[in-house]
């Protein structure tokens, strides 16, 4: 499902510049994926043992063995990322997607990551919550020189403990993470029967600010973003987690936006069971349906899907699940607007009244947008509009999936009599 | 203490279009609260047995046995909700009141929900929390299709656990939540004895953008809002808890605003016991004065109200504890302003000179308000101004105070020697 | 390290109003620090036996034992903070600096805090997270009458539990906690060889809003911060934590500021071991290697210092870890600036192209800054620019550091072969 990069494809031309083929006779090549959707990683035929995650709209890394060395290519560059059907952005990440590659591991591995820094400016990698040699901790200035433009470095350590972790550089911090550059880093358990699952989920939650109809993020925003993203994703552009009913579950998040993130789940409730510190012990576990995901901080959730159907999964903050087109409207709600838009026409181009009853027909409003960009609200399911954006998507648990069956089922039919109804 | 509405009610007129009798004819009255202060709920007459939340500034819905079902009606519609004296907004909720009525059922019952919509819009409800079947998850195009204008649905489930939970749109949801729609859900132990406590308080933490002046919400308002409430009343309009020394206390909060909540007790330290996701264990629960919150998330705290006296009870964002008017006042603190008034008078009719010593005083002003709106700070104790605003109360513990006694027992008088002093 | 202060210093010239020495004739003399470095405290030669924690840009205040009472003076009073080297703000805090000094007590003592208000208007002191009678609780108008100016109030009160509190003013309190009033309370355990560790240090998380060129706060600002700091310092100015390698150290913080901080450390993972509200049990605790530390709570976090070397110990919000000039800055990713700097020269005195290729030079630059202001991003370290501000520092682990050895050890240098390099 990776296809190895060639310079004939598109992924060429983004302004990445050509790296001497000389220099990195040792590297292992970078792998490239085919696109921003899914794909499930096969399982590993050389190393350790162990049970892959599954991105939701990413991929894990291959890796080359090298004698007892495990070998990675991480190449630093600006990428192309299709947000969601409709809008692409300009960003920053690694082997021509943002976010960068997931990198898996097993506990007692010996990791060896090349990163190349494609980028116009300096860069380094962080490894996040990691716990490894000083040298190896990727703070520019402070643990190493930063990797030039154009220059490859190397990073060698032992996974001494398995988790949830993740990269991203300690450069030009600010600018580099709202550019999006990060990845996730999982280390599976020496016995691949610790801490099993049946289906295990990860992804990172960032954020953009970019104006609608422009690509490229403003990378000086605080907190007034209008991105609310899933590995630089926004609904409907999200991929769908399935289970099967009776399964057990995980999903591991990590937060490097700029506010926490409350992460709520439908029909289920489940309880944090690491964090990038490493494995909660039973006794101190809470029941939770929603988890606040703390900036710069991982929460792997789990639980047994025991009810079939379509079950909304989103971030609860009520503005992250908007799109972009809805920030900054103004508030018309029992305001007459008899003959406004005539007027209002006449001196902003394209103005269109918004919502006098409320805003919930925006889903299904044909409103034309500026190129690029993405409505307030959008999507629909099987009883008509959905009316979402940004952190939402749906966990669909159905009967009788296969183990590694990880296909979007398509909507759940409720059975008789089992849905909410007029009377 | 609730009364039942009848058509000539002032509440009639407040937008709901007329509902056909004659379609509702199964359906159970749907009760109104006589105000905005706190209606302590009767003890339970039919079904199963339960001690009773009280709710701050809130009241619990009746409801009729139906063979084995316990039925309830909400009514979705317009509302005005005094938020403090000198302040009305209009808003959106349940039976005339924002937020709507607590719902109040025991482990194993079987609850059928009427939902009448009155709003001018589609609306739907989802059950935050509880474990039911998918198409009673209440998520509109998702789970079932809208509950058009006009029209009545019927929400149909057991109670398969008992816990913490409340109910809120999921329809246009920024929009209605924005407006105030949303309430809480009780289901109580099975067994009474199971998590007794003396006392059981409720409320939910949200937050309105209301321009000094004007008493619709702006619904677009993503962080920067005015009305930091509680059950959207906002200090000196929020009821005190009160509780007998020595008496085991619980308050349930859930927070539907759009940040975090830190809130403080004075006085005695709490431990988290229940969330949205059910019961903590008690291996796994802190010792806190102040617990955070998340959006989209519930928590009990439970404490032993060892401690006489008026113990402040509030956010610990301080500027949750402020009134509207307040918000985007220029600083002055060392500032000269001879002559200021005066001169920008002038420019700006009603200006006013701030605090160049600082606010303290902003309490004891007599500072003309627009109307409909709430000073910055004001409130006053038995010792001068308090000068807060917003999510502030005071917790009252007594000596001697009966289990069912929840009437404001006036300012704590303290014993000789026991309070600061000039020295 | 502590100087009694004496009315030539300069301390003395900062707007106090003189005090008569006749009404302070029985109250301990305040002591004032020499500047606002980390002052280590004195092992105590009165009163129990305790371990003293290190306030980072801090110092703990002394005592005088009067029978069986240990007394405290704080005085209220405006003060200038050196922020970091190259700006100093002028702030309100307690005995010549911001934060006021840390109180240390033993459980078991009686303490007797003398706070006289030196300030422009009224204020008190609260004991955030003190079992306390109601009196003494120091909320403004409800518990007590306000401290008026120029006067001085006592509080008396047991210290009933060990833990880690604070103290802040509960009148006006929004403005005079964003001047910088605010100060530890740290409560030691009865026996010393309880929650003993090796390195036990604190501070207090806290923001302001300081324009470019000015020194004095606005005290209206809600959430737009461009100061923040640590203790009021930041980085280059906050003092470096060190331990022993295999030390057990502990970390207290508070957080006063407006929003949560998520407080991330490199090479180790800890856990929360003390809140506000006392001890967490064993079983309850998570491993993590970010905190998010509440708005108006607390968390001491505790970890054995395992790995030698310099890590960084941050503000995971990577704002957070910038200076003031960094906000608003525009995005010029991606835009040619040619002949832009000397055209808009003709616009804006003093204006400079920023960052077309990222922002990472920043920390280079010899850019000009107004006078008394921070640049965005400065610092360096043992390769180079370490380009971070605000809450970053760096916590240093080393072989063979004695018990009570806190100087800054330098930069720690890499064993061959273990730092990421080039290929």
């Amino acid at each position: 499902m990776l296809s190895r990069r060639n310079l004939l494809t598109g992924a060429a031309l983004l302004g990445a510049a050509a790296v001497s083929r000389a220099s990195l006779s040792a590297i292992p090549e970078a792998a490239y994926p085919a696109g921003p959707r899914t794909q499930v990683p096969p399982l590993p035929t050389t190393g350790r043992p162990f049970h892959p995650v599954v991105t939701l709209n990413g991929w894990s890394a291959p890796w080359t063995m090298n004698g007892e060395w495990k070998e990675f290519h991480l190449v630093a560059e600006p990428v192309e990322r299709q947000i969601a059907p409709g809008m692409r952005a300009k960003l920053w990440g690694y082997n021509g997607q943002s976010p960068g590659p997931t990198i898996e591991g097993v506990e007692g591995d010996k990791v060896r990551i090349f990163v190349t820094n494609k980028l116009a400016e300096p860069t380094t990698v962080h490894w996040h919550g990691m716990i490894l040699p000083n040298g190896m901790d990727g703070v520019g200035g402070l643990t190493q020189p930063y990797i030039p433009v154009g220059k490859t470095f190397v990073y060698e350590f032992e996974l001494v403990k398995s988790g949830t972790f993740m990269y991203h550089p300690h450069a030009d911090e600010m600018v580099q993470m709202a550019m999006g550059m990060m990845g996730l880093f999982i280390v599976h358990p020496r016995d691949p029967a610790e801490h099993r699952v049946d289906r295990d989920y990860a992804f990172l939650i960032n954020a953009y600010d970019i104006a609608p109809g422009a690509s490229t993020p403003s990378v000086a925003t605080m907190t007034d973003f209008n991105l609310w993203s899933w590995n630089s994703r926004v609904f409907p552009g999200i991929d769908v987690p399935v289970a099967g009913q009776g399964e057990r579950v995980r999903i591991r998040m990590g937060n490097l936006s700029m506010t926490s993130h409350p992460i709520h789940l439908h029909g289920h409730s489940f309880e944090v069971t690491c964090t990038d510190g490493g494995w909660v012990r039973e006794s101190a576990r809470w029941p939770e349906v929603t988890t606040d995901v703390p900036v710069g901080a991982m929460r792997a959730v789990e639980f047994v899907a025991e009810n079939e159907g379509d079950w909304a999964f989103h971030c609860h903050k009520s503005h992250h699940t908007m799109g972009p087109m809805g920030h900054g409207t103004a508030n018309m709600i029992g305001a007459r607007q008899d003959h406004l838009e005539e007027r209002m026409i006449k001196l902003v181009p394209d103005f269109m009244v918004m919502g006098n009853h409320g805003m919930g027909d925006m889903g299904e409003m044909e409103m034309p947008l500026p190129d690029n960009t993405l409505p307030m609200m959008t999507g629909s399911g099987p009883f008509g509009a959905l009316a979402m954006g940004g952190m939402f998507t749906v966990f669909k648990v159905r009967k009788g999936l296969g183990p590694r069956d990880f296909t979007d089922p398509g909507w759940y039919t409720q059975p008789a009599g089992t849905t909410a109804r007029e009377v």
